[in-house]
């Protein structure tokens, strides 16, 4: 069962004015299962994407670089919607997977009566599979059908794979007493790491920014909530996190950062997009700890990345979180090799440095604090949420990642996906 | 069980003239178990070393690091003995750590009656606790006294921490009918990966090598060898491998690379180092499948090494390959996002590659490969040992690592280790 996930509580997710969601049970990979999603956005939204960097990327994945690539180039006036399948990732297809996604955005342009390249699509599932394009384009009519405002709930099951529990969150934040709402919706479980990972996330808003503001602040976003978070430390071929803003709140546009206001958004955004990034990790494959990793006083973010990932994926470490075991030589071992990974951690002086648990302090001056007992590591390590702080004591920057345990049930659920 | 490791034949692990090896039960964490072992080398010998670059190296790799700088420096005459205990790390421990590792070397130094700055000390097993030094110098008048030649084997057997296996090797190689004899020993089964892991190597020859000659092949070897293995991605904290050269054997000096009979004895030495690396592997923690995977056509060695690395310690591909599961697209994924540790793969082209599970093409532009069926794949991963090949068509470069699954002995054995 996920981590401290709560159910979601439909009441809680708004609505937003300008975006309708539509699903249909299009047998792709499961019977009687909700695996097809068309979001339609209204005109005059802005819409960003961010996408996996993994070189054997999706076909889907290329199509919406160059269907966004096409509103940048004026050759289209904006993206009118989304469709999302689960249940095949369309990777690892060749030729026949781009024409399967193209397909699959002239089918649904014809039905809404828009320009194909105004669609994004989106793919999940097992790789090197080819979609079975009848039964996913027989489904688009039906998902169309059913396009409301208020799908959102059944949007967040329609995207899931491996998924145990749907991911949604809402916030409102107020400008001059006009209210702007933020609504997301998240999916993977799975070969989750940066940048990205088998993970879908999709947020609007109706607030009123820009394009090129808004790819921005996604940018920024994204680093700071998708891309700090591993299950497993594999880069699936699909990830993709889309921001829409369709402008259809009554409160001021947010055009730059002074913008009034901005802050405030700014950070509902930001609370969302972690939320649903959190809500992967608590959904982990196997996961049954949350774990929480600060890297503070380190010369450059980078430092503080590396050496936060370097504890969150090594599975000598994840292995000790499951079995609630406060080994901290093996989170000692996994800072020492981060410099594999970052060259400048070379002269990482390990004899300044301070490891906590929770706020119990382990480990300083190159081994086992003297204050420390391990009892009070035991009564952090019981807990399902766990967080450990390294402090470098060599610069001003840090970083947080967010990471899960490696259980038995990780090896299990991946060495039986496929049967 | 390990994955096709052969028990030791005693009769095929030759002694090295120049080379003599004692051993104790000190109690140092279990009872009634070799667990302290002490080398004595000829005087006159090469002795050459490489050790982990985990910044959190442990305190013995320190001193042994400062002992070989003054056999450099000319302060002593060479290396006389190695002192290897297992149990206890003696990793994460501080300044009392080093005060430990000297009083080691000082308490052998008396009872051999040689100076304590030509030992080398290692030690493997828990970080993080310090060693019961009153146990591990009650034990070193044992292991001297029972100072012999033909202790090989069960020097195998003393240097073992979750290993389950002792990994012996001899082999020989004649120069003007003159004999070279080569033993090794290692050990290992976690916390391995370069650059190095929590893996022990000691090589002997009676060869006669130079110093500063030895040095240069010792790199090399351990880049080929020990430096390609990879059970979980975690570098530990006292890797080590040295390689003693006795200089006892009639044969011709070794010299420089055009000595007569060079290239004999650095295959021999090669085949020794890699077959104790495979060995780790084969007896890696929870392994049911031994995995080579070769990467050909790449632009450097650089790229061959981390598309290796990267499917080899990629959790999704180790819990397919324990499942026996061909399941590709986790290989070409594995692939794709190589390039987040080595920026020349950002253009790789995955049109044009093509993997080989066997001698079975799997997948080629950019997806299954039409010729390919299931059942063909399915036959390959059946087998306890299975060949994975990447060919990349972008260079003449290669390299091959060694890998093993991933299974849920693995998250019992680590989740269970300090219990």
């Amino acid at each position: 069962m996920p981590v401290n996930l709560p159910e979601i509580n439909p009441a809680s997710i708004h609505s937003i004015d300008g975006i309708r969601l539509g699903w249909a049970e299009s047998n792709i990979k499961h019977k009687n299962r909700k695996d097809l999603l068309v979001i339609e956005i209204a005109q005059g939204s802005s819409v960003s994407g961010v996408f996996t960097q993994n070189r054997f990327c999706a076909a889907p994945v290329t199509l919406c670089k160059k269907h966004l690539a096409a509103v940048k180039n004026n050759d289209i006036t904006g993206i009118n919607a989304l469709v999302i399948n689960t249940g095949n990732a369309n990777a690892g297809t060749g030729e026949k997977g781009m024409v399967d996604a193209i397909a699959t955005c002239e089918t649904l342009a014809k039905i809404m009566a828009i320009p194909a390249e105004s669609i994004l699509p989106f793919s999940t599932g097992v790789i090197l599979e080819h979609l079975p394009m009848d039964k996913l384009l027989a489904g688009l009519p039906h998902a169309v059908d059913n396009l409301t405002e208020n799908n959102w709930v059944d949007a967040a099951s329609a995207i899931m794979t491996t998924d145990v529990a749907p991911k949604a969150f809402s916030t409102q934040v107020s400008i001059d007493k006009e209210l702007i709402n933020i609504t997301g919706i998240s999916k993977g479980a799975g070969m989750i790491h940066p940048n990205m990972a088998t993970m879908l996330g999709y947020v609007a808003t109706d607030a009123n920014i820009p394009q090129a503001f808004l790819d921005e602040i996604t940018k920024e976003i994204t680093d700071l909530s998708f891309n700090c978070i591993s299950v497993d430390g594999d880069t699936s071929t699909n990830d993709s996190f889309i921001v829409i803003a369709t402008g259809k709140s009554t409160a001021p546009a947010l055009t730059n950062r002074n913008s009034k206001g901005f802050s405030e958004f700014y950070n509902g955004l930001l609370e969302t997009a972690q939320y649903l990034a959190k809500a992967i990790i608590r959904d982990g494959e196997g996961a049954t700890k949350f774990i929480t990793v600060n890297v503070k006083g380190a010369l450059t973010i980078d430092e503080a990345k590396t050496i936060g990932f370097s504890i969150g994926k090594s599975p000598l470490v994840k292995t000790a979180m499951f079995a609630s075991d406060p080994n901290l030589g093996r989170v000692l071992a996994a800072i020492g090799y981060a410099s594999r990974e970052c060259k400048s951690l070379e002269n990482l002086d390990t004899n300044t440095l301070e490891l906590y648990f929770g706020d119990v302090l382990v480990a300083e001056k190159g081994g086992r604090a003297a204050s420390y007992n391990e009892d009070d590591g035991q009564a952090i390590m019981n807990a399902a949420e766990i967080d450990i702080t390294v402090e470098l004591h060599r610069g001003n920057e840090e970083a947080t990642i967010w990471t899960c345990d490696f259980s038995y049930d990780y090896v299990k659920i991946n060495a039986e996906y496929r049967t």
